[in-house]
Parts: structure tokens; sequence; C-alpha cells
């Protein structure tokens, strides 16, 4: 209990904060949202309840916060990956493939979206964030899409029910990773880049 | 209060059963497979628990019992479809909007089999279910393609790999439905028919 007293008196705020949410994250993912309490992930913490509220106004604030940093790992990995001189086609295929590595963050992300949104609380800002991050999935998915097919890179398909289409294929991949208990989640997405490749693909003149 | 109790007294086995079944639907729906107890749905349902447990096993075998008619319903939806004479393409789509008119019910069945399988709890024979379903999805779907392309309605696709896709599209719609808030079943099943019938079927002769 020493050791465990003396490093958190170590914590600078931001490390403590981090230590919060990913504490969050795994009591979130483990058990349902709205079974978690602040005290229980104080208790996990080992600190406060007083201590989370001064850094989270409330559980909906740091469901927000987790939300988030999911959102953002995930376009961080696809902007750090090499996507300069690619053409449309090829950034849509690494744009799925980047979903592989950080795939258990995801699942996470999907299940507490999921949990959130059948539950009866409803948090305006919430809300908005999973709104925000489809309809940005959606505009990304539009605008390869588009720039695909001026570019003579795909079929003219339908722009918009086709991005719907893999948006959806992507979220049954993670789903069912979770539901079905299978690990197919690096095969399925290649599965989805073959058939992105494949039929919507012009064959290479 | 005497009105309950009369209308209690006069329910047969098989009509309590099916309250007890369709009280413990809801509440996993509402609330989360793990936060709900026997006790919950006796008192849901105004019994005493013991009553439940002369039906049922323990919360496992309602569990199952609700996931096995759920699935019974979506298999009964097609069976009672017109679907002689139909042609294996024909005969897919179908398939597919079956789903329409039964989401309501498949959107509870998915978010039930995902907080059971997120959870830690482990039956053997739930998960036997779960697997069976899919497995029979999987084989449906195969057959159906396998006998499409032989018939010359599909293109020779690699047929293992579009069924999985498809089934992961349909998963990935009920999912959406859920944790998007946005209510485009119709819609997006109607899509997934679009693709069926479109990049993977060869033009009528």
């Amino acid at each position: 209990m020493v050791a465990v007293k003396k490093s958190r008196t170590r914590l600078d705020p931001a490390t403590r904060a981090d230590l919060i949410l990913s504490t969050a994250l795994r009591l979130f993912e483990e058990q349902h949202y709205t079974a978690v309490s602040v005290r229980d992930i104080a208790e996990a913490c080992d600190i406060n309840a007083a201590l989370i509220y001064y850094y989270f106004e409330n559980k909906d604030a740091l469901l927000r916060q987790v939300l988030a940093q999911a959102i953002g790992q995930l376009q961080a990995s696809y902007d750090a990956s090499e996507r300069h001189a690619l053409n449309p086609a090829q950034e849509l295929t690494l744009w799925l493939k980047v979903h592989v590595p950080i795939a258990p963050m995801i699942i996470r992300m999907v299940k507490i979206m999921a949990d959130y949104s059948a539950s009866s609380i409803r948090d305006a800002e919430t809300d908005q964030l999973i709104l925000e991050f489809y309809a940005r999935e959606q505009d990304f998915l539009e605008t390869c899409l588009r720039r695909g097919i001026a570019g003579g890179f795909f079929h003219p398909v339908d722009v918009a029910s086709t991005a719907r289409a893999i948006s959806l294929q992507l979220d049954g991949i993670f789903y069912a990773s979770q539901a079905r208990g299978d690990e197919r989640i690096a095969q399925d997405i290649e599965n989805l880049c073959a058939i992105v490749e494949g039929p919507l693909r012009i064959p290479r003149r």
C-alpha cells in the first residue's frame, strides 16, 4: 500500500487524467456504461471520487473524453500513414487497413457507443460526438469515391449509398468480432479491400 | 391490484412462460443482460421468482430461450414468405427483405447477443446457439450464391467471403441503427439488395 501511495503522489495532472480515462475505458468495456459509477472508477484508480470531479465534470464528460480519445487515435493512425502520392483507390484501401492494428481500441469504442445509445441516457454533446464521427467517416468515403470516379479509378457507382455500405461493413466487422467471438478482423477488412479493389475498381489501363 | 391478481390466476402455463420471456426480453433490452436478475424479471411480471424457476432453470436458460425465440421468428418469417418458383438471386433478395418488417426484434437480438458476448459470463449452450445461428446464416448465403453462380445468375465470386460480407453487412445495419440512432434499416437493406442485384448479378439475357 505504501508503494501505491508513493507512486500516487508522484502523478502529474496529465498523467492522472490519463489514468482516470484509461480506467474508465476499461470499466465501461468490461461492464456497461450505465452500470459503472464515478465511485467505481475512483476505487479502481485508488483515488478519491472528488479528484475525478476535479478533472471531469461528470460521468458523461468522462464518456465523451473516452470516445473523443478513441476517435482521435483512429484519425492519428491514418494521418501517420504514408499516404502522399496515393491515388483515391489506394487511399481508400490504406484507410481501411489502418483499422486493423488499432482494432482492439475500435472494438471498445463500438461497444461503448452501442451501450450508450441503447441506454435511456441522452447527453446532447455525446450524441453530437457520435453523429459527427459517422458524418466525417461518410464524408471521407464519399470524397474518396467521388475523386476515384472522376479520376477513372472506380466505376461510376452511387457515391452516397456505396460510402454508407462501406461504413456499415466496418461497423459489422467490429460488432461481429465481439458478438460472434471470432477473431477475423484482419481477414474481414482484407475481404472488404478486395471488394473495393475488385467490383468497384476499373481495371488498370 | 385485485384485477391484476385475478388475471394472474387465469394465466395458463404456456401464456405465463410467454409473459416471462417477453418481460425478460424487454428488460435485457432496456438494461443489460448482466444487470437484470431473475428477481427483477419476477417483479416486472408481478409473480414470485420461484415461479420463474419452475419454468426456466436459471437466467442463462431464459437468455437462451429469448434468443431461440428471436431466431425462430426470423426463420418463420422466411418460411412464410412466397418463395416457390424463385431463382437463387430472387431468393437471396427475398431473404434480405424478410429482415425489414421484423427489424425491431432483430435489433433486440443483436443487442442481447453483443451484451452477452461482451460480458464475462460464458454458457456453453448459449455460445453454441449464437455459433449455430451465424453458421446457418453463412450456410444459407453460400448455398444461394453457389446455386446462383451455377445457374448463371451471379458472377463467379468467392462464395465464402461474399457470404461473410453480406452477413457482416446485415450485422452492421442492425448495429448501426442502434449505435447511430438513425432509422435507416429499410433503406440500408434496399441498398444491400441493390448491391446483390447489381455488381453481383449477371444481367438478364
